[in-house]
């Protein structure tokens, strides 16, 4: 089901949201980040004081872990326990004065709120482009309730569609064998498969001490399940930016307002 | 099929391999050492030059290169590239001057020759006690023939059917999370699940990084590709020491010979 809620902004802002009704040179549009931020204000909604809450990882989950923070501070909400996906995401919380724990203390999270790289229709994602997916998806998986949070430009009508990374972590005893490997496996799609590097031409270790293995298709994955079991099936890959049949609600931002989706 | 072929040592020695006939308190017994030297060197006579072959790891495999280095040193075997499984293994070849290459390079290998924890009666292995696991899986996986080299205490009905540990290889992030989730897998079973730790009482790392998690079985693992899939489907674990449909042929040395199993 799909439900357009009443926008955030003022009334008399909508009709920058609306662009069948007036788009003028002059007006004021918003930015991507304002449309992230939008939609992670809707998903902090979903917070309840005594949870315990997955915090993601990235540009989108950053403006959720700052408006917990926030909410925090005022006292509109207490008692939170956050378990962050990454080292980043650690630090960013720690500072807002967020209390943390980890999933060996709380192996069982109330809600978990983060962003995507790509939703299809069937509410899977495409995540990991930040190079924290393993621990997203342990922390997520271990949720009883899954919030993501992206604006309109992540939705594609299949996975793999924008033509942009979906990373697969592999341990770094022969990369190249399994880059090579993951390659083959979608013959059928067309894909470039491409060792992450970081800044410096080097190559990118994840916080687990693996590397990245990013995959460009040139058409959307025909079967999003079956890939996902193959590629785990492969030795040496330790995860993969499928997150299949794990959301239960996405939270959409775009010129129209906020859309929430859920199964 | 099995066929118990004719034993190596010379006749003479044979009655104290067919306790049928003789045992008598003062004839020299074979150790299980020497039974782990008769299998290798029974395995070495599959190596032919030219090969491309995977170096297994552990103490029988150990005899394997220690073999494959006397014939190359005596000419009897030439052309051979070894890719070795672990760090320990690449030392050993290389110091015996066997040429070495990598996954990365050779990515198809004839033949792969290699120790085992257990064997059952369908050929499925357990492996990895020594902590090689992942290397070893990926070598093996990738070579045409896999030949196995045991000693006869290692054969069981049914795998975690010795009680010793089946290793499964882990992230280090929340590591206590994921052993609790392998120990509530095999509640049927009954399994005790420990953090395997090296001399000094702290956490064993593998080449990879990893943590190893041992799991010991009260019974029998009632279904091993069931379990198989089970333990790689959860996230953060790397690999795990089932090693099943891998093995083209078993060598087994016990006190009536050696015995090859094949399937």
């Amino acid at each position: 089901m799909a439900a357009t809620l009443s926008l955030l902004p003022p009334t008399s802002l909508r009709v920058h949201f609306r662009p069948k009704f007036s788009i003028k040179a002059s007006a004021p549009v918003l930015t991507q980040d304002d449309l992230k931020k939008l939609a992670a204000d809707k998903a902090v909604d979903y917070v309840k004081s005594g949870m315990v809450l997955g915090l993601g990882t990235g540009s989108t989950a950053a403006f959720v872990v700052d408006k917990l923070g926030a909410l925090l501070q005022s006292g509109a909400l207490s008692d939170i326990i956050g378990i962050p996906t990454s080292k980043r995401t650690h630090e960013q919380a720690s500072a807002l004065g967020i209390p943390l724990s980890t999933l060996d203390a709380h192996p069982h999270l109330d809600l978990a709120i983060d962003g995507a790289d790509e939703v299809d229709p069937n509410l899977d994602l495409v995540k990991g482009r930040g190079g924290a997916l393993l621990r997203e998806k342990m922390v997520e998986a271990a949720s009883d309730r899954f919030v993501v949070v992206v604006d309109d430009s992540k939705l594609v009508t299949g996975l793999g569609g924008s033509g942009l990374a979906m990373p697969v972590e592999v341990v770094q005893f022969c990369w190249n064998y399994n880059l090579v490997r993951l390659q083959e496996l979608f013959k059928e799609e067309g894909c470039d498969a491409k060792l992450r590097l970081d800044g410096g031409g080097k190559p990118y270790v994840t916080d687990n001490s693996n590397y990245i293995v990013d995959l460009y298709f040139k058409t959307p994955i025909r079967d999003s399940g079956a890939a996902g079991m193959e590629i785990a099936a492969l030795e040496g890959v330790v995860d993969h930016g499928l997150f299949l049949d794990m959301a239960t609600a996405i939270i959409i931002a775009g010129g129209s307002g906020i859309t929430v989706k859920t199964k």
